[in-house]
């Protein structure tokens, strides 16, 4: 397998072309930005960090019976996966409130939610990442009532599955953010799972062991990224 | 039946208390406003015009299978209605994209949606009507799945009334949004329906004949809104 010309550039990955057209290599930065890219900076070690917690969690996805991107990591800031046509979709779990749900509803921080909360999020920087409903998914073309429907049975899989995972880590796992695209016309997990897509809080003191320690400037940020791959690995 | 104490006031109507506990007075204002009550109006005669033309499309849906809050006409500004506990929801449906979808989401106004979207807003000044799913409907304890499930029924029974009857009147239902509210614990339509609350554009000319009119400044608010009461009485 040849690493060819990349192909996009994200906030925090670089994707590249293979000679096999079915495969991308994708490669973590240290860029890390906040608020809808208001705040830019690095958090040195985030992409050898998040490449291999990336790669742990996916392998125990897929093994769990969620098809997913992954097939293997390369080196400490590359992995292969396989080629997708993203949906463009920012699909969100709650467990207990924090962020955008307490400041768009009112509901306190750290408030345990009686049910699972599943939220979708057009995926377009231009319009900020507006939330939306399943209605809207389908007038814009984004996604089909059958594929809306896999997404969802597959996020709530993998809430479980990362749910009790972290538990056994000491770590609570408050809400995350996941991707999928479009494989084969398959509908399969890609992106990335890390602590810039997740909050973390640790079990016993609360504390955020996640991208709210960089976006609310709490300091020992590089520290806790690698604390996470710590526990996990 | 006798009006009793001012119940609350709102940006459009008053409610009152009457010696019936089930019943009460609500009083239609010329008080107009827009944006999230950022702009001020009012639009004189406006009372008298929407008392009469949500008297008449309650009495026409309720005729058609959904349960109503609507009792009776009472005088020019005033109507008898069933006390509700109002369910904090603004329920929408879009036919033709216009106003926040074409911003949120870059529809471009006019455009014709491939199925009937609804969109569930959390009614809540202070939180600005904030666009909410299902899920947050229900941690927030705001509707059961069963009646949302109701609430979505009756909504899109509703679009299918008004869509024939507005047509039969040269008028093209862009979109609408509706409140419900719980009496003896089922779940009615409240509140009303008017060029306030619905987009309305002439079937010939595509003029607006609805409160973008004075939302955007258009002119001619008063004469419209006499036009659209002329035409459906
Ligand atoms: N398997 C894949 N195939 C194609 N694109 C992918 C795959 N996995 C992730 N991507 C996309 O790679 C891009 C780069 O990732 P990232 O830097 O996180 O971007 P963003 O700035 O959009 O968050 C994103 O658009 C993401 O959706
Ligand atoms: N049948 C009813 N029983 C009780 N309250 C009602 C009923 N119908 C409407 N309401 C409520 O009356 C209030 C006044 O109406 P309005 O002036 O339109 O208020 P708003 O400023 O919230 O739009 C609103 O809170 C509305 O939900
Ligand atoms: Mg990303
Ligand atoms: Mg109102």
């Amino acid at each position: 397998m040849e690493k060819l010309e990349m192909l996009y550039e994200g906030k925090a990955k670089k994707v590249y072309k293979t000679d096999n057209k079915d495969l991308y290599v994708v490669e973590y930065k240290d860029d890390a930005t906040a608020f809808d890219g208001a705040k830019k900076g690095k958090i040195s070690g985030k992409g050898v960090v998040n490449n291999k917690i990336s790669s742990v969690i996916f392998t125990l996805i897929e093994k769990k019976g969620v098809p997913t991107h992954f097939v293997k990591y390369l080196s400490e800031t590359e992995q292969l996966v396989k080629a997708v046509e993203i949906v463009p979709l920012e699909v969100i779990i709650r467990n207990v409130a924090a962020g955008s749900i307490s400041k768009r509803l009112g509901i306190e921080e750290g408030t345990k939610l009686s049910e699972t909360v599943l939220e979708f999020c057009y995926k377009n920087d231009d319009f900020h990442d507006p939330i939306i409903n399943e209605y809207h998914a389908r007038v814009m073309g984004l996604a089909s009532t059958e594929e809306l429907e896999k997404i969802k049975e597959y996020t709530f899989k993998i809430n479980e599955i990362l749910v009790e995972f972290f538990k056994e880590k000491g770590l609570n796992l408050i809400d995350f953010k996941v991707e999928f695209g479009r494989h084969n016309g398959e509908i399969i997990l890609a992106d990335e799972i890390s602590p810039d897509t997740c909050r973390l809080w640790d079990m016993e003191t609360n504390e955020k062991m996640d991208k709210d320690r960089f976006r609310r400037d709490l300091g020992k940020v590089e520290e806790t990224y690698r604390e996470v791959l710590s526990r996990i690995e």
